[in-house]
């Protein structure tokens, strides 16, 4: 069986031996892994990630400088469930479930893993109880965007954001226009976003913004000042650059709350006083609660958010090292998801 | 009449033309005011607070490189009522207020001011309709710690602390040590605090902090971890210097919230990624409301909180000089008050 491999900083396609599925287990053959922008950062950082699980006192046994596998945003189909085992899910379905395999009283992260299959892989080996069977005759495709868009609703839901509050959004990158794309679902408004990167910003139109903002031509917040300056605001951080916490706090009107979800894997500046002069309320989102992972997948299956226009590109698992080089520019793709059955490593456009 | 004057960094006691109050002003001759750590920094400080105000979009007419006069912690008592003004207080009832003065449509600071004479005077004007009716014969000494009391009480109330949380403070000056007063009133249990100094540990545990430590010898989450290690922790973070509020999103277990009211006036540096993984809140406090302020002069009028033992000192205005320079010793003085009756530069000890 074929899986993308990450090996001393980049990525190659290895061949292992085939996946079977314990007691309390799936395995599916993957039809769509998204590629995240956390991928992205850990093939640069994966040693400071380690560093700074212990940093807080975090153990782990992942070893950066060994092979490790990665891809947690994924659908796959059913091919067999382990011995005794139930499950929501039966051969020929569709399934998505959260990335962790519960192993006695470990949990371990799939995606991130030394030893655990990843959804750049031909199959993988899912928890059963984790496994979520795809509604409504959602495809794949869309099916693998759950996991992204449910970091985009816990960061909407842990913002506290209500009817009547308006919301600045930097950044819009996956995370950025996931949490745009639930904002509008809950009928906020205006939404400003910022972003450098003409298409980007263009796709945030197109996914409901009420303004977009070039950084380099108006300050954001000056944007939303022009266009409302009243509502209650609450400004999303979705770049995760330094600087772009104390720009964000900058931005800030007094009494607001700031949500970081930008994932800044270095030490970063902040101007303190600007917090305290402003009293501002700073939280920081990542990952999803089960419920709201599996409101996601309703929420796509049912139409009442449209994710479509995200995704910008397919390829194989030949192509995924060529898809991460493509994904630094902003210009160029924005989700890609990664399809084992597609041959070479071309990247083919969605639109 | 007498006033301290800030000039060029340093302090001087200068002979300025006597006050007139103006309708819907009152005349009070000061009868203590305390030293507060904002106006240590502030002398050092002073072009920084402007820039930091013009970051944030704010105009100040506050000239830094002029006099200026400081003393915003006052207990005054009425001499005169401007003419045809109405107020709560009369000639002969000692008064607090809140430190600021209205004029039209602006609204002055009073305690750093080019123009307005603070408390480190020997007598100042106040907004009658601020004034507030020092009850229950409260001394004046007592009464003069409302403001920094209400500072611990908002920070206390911004934090959303409530009984079966755990508290742990890190920093126990001043404003370390009110919000040790209010958690203690409040039934919050166990309070860990942290301080270098031996003497404010000592007088932390006298207020009621059921475990103190000394940073160089354990880390403070790990004495909390150590003695409780379950409830919900709030990390109250009061010492306002560079790396303390990466060390308290570095103590916060996840999903916790920290509550910044250490004023730490240069750049700092944070590791977004603690914040990101724990997903913590982190809150700002600086001021109350006008409801808190109320609030503490009746808690300390009815003995609710008990804050005689923050007063470590009394001086007179020609002291005011010496005490700053003292107060930069947290073996020395913790709370120093200033009586304008007072002759001499002496620091006088109060207990």
């Amino acid at each position: 069986m074929r899986t993308v491999v990450a090996r001393n900083g980049s990525l190659r396609v290895d061949e292992i031996p085939d996946l079977r599925p314990e007691t309390g287990q799936v395995r599916v053959a993957v039809r769509s892994c998204g590629i995240c922008g956390s991928d992205l950062h850990s093939l640069r950082h994966a040693g400071s990630v380690v560093a700074m699980s212990e940093a807080i006192g975090r153990e782990s046994d992942f070893d950066p400088d060994a092979d490790y596998m990665m891809g947690h945003e994924y659908c796959g189909e059913v091919l067999e469930l382990g011995p005794d085992t139930e499950s929501a899910v039966g051969a020929g379905d569709l399934t998505v479930a959260m990335p962790f395999l519960i192993r006695g009283m470990s949990i371990d992260a799939i995606g991130f893993s030394n030893r655990i299959v990843g959804g750049y892989a031909e199959e993988m080996i899912l928890d059963a109880s984790m496994c979520l069977k795809v509604p409504n005759g959602l495809g794949a495709d869309m099916a693998s965007l759950t996991e992204p868009l449910a970091v985009g609703l816990h960061a909407v839901n842990r913002s506290g954001i209500e009817r009547g509050d308006a919301a600045l959004i930097l950044g819009c990158g996956p995370i950025g226009l996931s949490l745009l794309v639930w904002l509008k679902a809950r009928g906020i408004g205006p939404i400003v976003a910022s972003d450098l990167s003409p298409r980007r910003r263009a796709l945030a139109v197109k996914l409901g913004a009420d303004a977009v903002v070039d950084p380099r031509e108006e300050r954001p917040v000056d944007a939303w000042t022009r266009i409302d300056g009243v509502r209650p605001l609450v400004v999303f951080e979705a770049v995760g650059v330094p600087g772009m916490i104390d720009e964000a706090m900058r931005s800030a009107p007094s009494k607001s709350r700031v949500l970081v979800v930008g994932v800044c894997m270095e030490l970063d500046g902040i101007r303190p006083m600007i917090g305290i002069i402003k009293e501002l309320n700073i939280s920081f989102a990542v990952y999803y609660e089960a419920e709201e992972f599996a409101d996601t997948l309703h929420a796509i299956a049912e139409g009442l958010i449209d994710v479509e226009p995200l995704v910008s590109g397919r390829v194989g698992l030949d192509g995924v090292a060529g898809a991460f080089h493509a994904l630094g520019d902003p210009e160029g793709q924005v989700k890609v998801l990664v399809d084992p059955a597609l041959p070479g490593t071309q990247i083919h456009p969605v639109r």
